[in-house]
């Protein structure tokens, strides 16, 4: 075998060995919680060896907060597919909500705030935290954006967004110990027409909210 | 002493004793986190003996689930003489939300928040807390209604006020790991406006949106 095709394979083999880590990280996260999640138990469960798993991500820390990067960016990816696939016109609103609801209620939120809310008390988790954090907040804003269609030059539609994602986190903290699925629904119903309105241009706006 | 005023003397004690503990337990909670906590350490802090805290609070999910339950209800009296203070007006929705976001942001949501993660993955908290919960969303709910002076039987109250809890829920994450003051107090101004109009009387609403 040609020494680069060699390296290729290497290379391929370590990032599935990383993603597996990662994967089962996130497992991890929301089946025991942050202080259940030891860097073994991950590396068992991943079916990889203890070396191996060091040789990625040496800490705690650093496995946690790739795990959580890794699987926010393939979650966006799916996002942005599966919100291409949504018909145009006036339902699209509500199922693009739909689609981000579900991402609000979903492992990988659960995860991420068990993160969060363990990087309170935790310096080095939180130094490694705070700047994903903020990246993920503006990534978050910015696929909502794209995914709604709107454009955000225009005035009220940064609000609009925003305040859909502090609405919908709200939500998914509200889904933490019992299942909030009927009082969300009813709630977002609501929530998309008042969404609707905030983000009509302004010459649509009146016959929408007449 | 009379047997009576003896008696009434150690209720006195038990009580302040209790009072020191569940306070002790939500600073505990804040600067520890959950698996910081311990029962050990919650009572050297609040200064009482090993024995006097097992003897009123057995296990660490029923001291924990008691300060939570008791801060709230302190809290909600609290909230309400700061609002009886509150001048009437168009000017008091304003204030009114701006309570609600400082307990949101405070110390008591950190506390909740601690044990509602934690509670996910531990079965005889999660027992405890998910009662506390629900009755803590009713009351925090009808609290808001009664600062707000609003009658809930108007259609779209309701949603208002359930979406507002819902935003400060989610804003008070936002805020956990860093201070989002600034972009929390923009988007609440932004709030504020179209929380008044979703409460004003179908027969001013035409005016506040005009």
């Amino acid at each position: 075998m040609p020494a680069a095709s060699t390296r290729v394979a290497r290379q391929e083999r370590s990032r599935a060995t990383r993603t597996r880590l990662l994967e089962a990280t996130v497992e991890c996260l929301v089946e025991r919680g942050w202080s259940g999640t030891t860097t073994t138990l991950v590396a068992t469960r991943a079916g990889v060896s203890r070396g191996a798993q060091l040789h990625h991500y040496p800490t705690k820390a650093a496995l946690v907060t790739a795990a959580v990067a890794h699987l926010t960016e393939r979650r966006a990816r799916e996002l942005r597919t599966e919100a291409e696939a949504l018909p145009a016109g006036p339902r699209r609103l509500d199922r693009v909500v739909d689609l981000l609801a579900a991402a609000f209620t979903g492992p990988l939120f659960v995860a991420a705030l068990e993160l969060w809310v363990a990087a309170r008390t935790d310096r080095e988790l939180r130094d490694a935290l705070v700047p994903l954090e903020a990246r993920v907040g503006r990534e978050m804003h910015r696929l909502t954006v794209t995914l709604l269609g709107v454009d955000e030059r225009r005035p009220g539609v940064r609000e609009a967004v925003q305040a859909t994602l502090d609405l919908l986190r709200g939500l998914g903290v509200a889904n933490l110990l019992s299942d909030d699925t009927a009082r969300r629904t009813a709630l977002l119903r609501t929530w998309k027409r008042q969404l609707a309105v905030l983000l009509a241009p302004d010459d649509e706006r009146a016959g929408v909210v007449g």
